[in-house]
């Protein structure tokens, strides 16, 4: 796997990905950036959230339950000095469907954790990370 | 530092970071996406190359070096098995400008690598990070 960044001014960068997919990288103006796009350790979670979401997602289909949506929000510490690393993340997932069994959920989000999530795999070296999930049956 | 995600049908996954940015993910076909948006694993990559992209524009603006272009490759290998981790990473910087010194490169890079950069911190872990550097004078 590849990718590809450029160098767009001041603390800019636009990415391509081997997918074939842009996306444009800012810093905060804070800092000296201009907001033009999300952060470096923004992308870190979305990647993370991504990964464990397209796992749990298949793993639900393949048990044949009842998914009308899933929501994935992620919240994470950093450590006080440089490398900002991310010390604690907290994973936290919002399932909605009908008749979704607790049981179900609980082997789908562990088979993602202990499993296949290539993420979470290498950011559980430094950051302590916690799933826990709601569900909301209609 | 939070983000969201929320499920879009069969592999796709739309994000909001706090920054107030949209992204969207998607699977390759293959598995049962439809490519609207990068990779997980992708987006990994392209945390990577922005975190010490920033990193060393900035080190390079405050050496006042004169600094016109920055192209960062990066390439990776993944672990055969589940969680398919990246195994390896090689980090390949391009610098453009005038009178750029060796020197100044290899030290903004060697801040970055062991200091600063967030991403690297917690992808080393796991991954054999590798980091090289072409300099193009005009």
């Amino acid at each position: 796997m590849f990718i590809n960044i450029s160098w767009k001014g001041k603390l800019a960068f636009e990415a391509q990905t081997e997918s074939g997919h842009r996306i444009l990288l800012d810093a905060d103006p804070e800092v000296g950036g201009e907001d033009k796009g999300p952060r470096p350790m923004e992308l870190l979670l979305v990647s993370l959230a991504g990964c464990t979401g397209m796992d749990v997602v298949s793993i639900l289909k393949k048990k044949r339950v009842n998914l009308e949506g899933l929501a994935i929000k992620i919240q994470a510490e950093r450590a006080p000095q440089h490398p900002k690393y991310f010390t604690t993340i907290d994973v936290e997932y919002t399932f909605r469907g009908k008749e979704i069994k607790e049981e179900d959920v609980k082997q789908a989000v562990e088979l993602s954790k202990d499993k296949y999530c290539s993420v979470s795999a290498m950011l559980q070296e430094k950051a302590t990370i916690s799933f826990r999930w709601n569900i909301a049956n209609q």
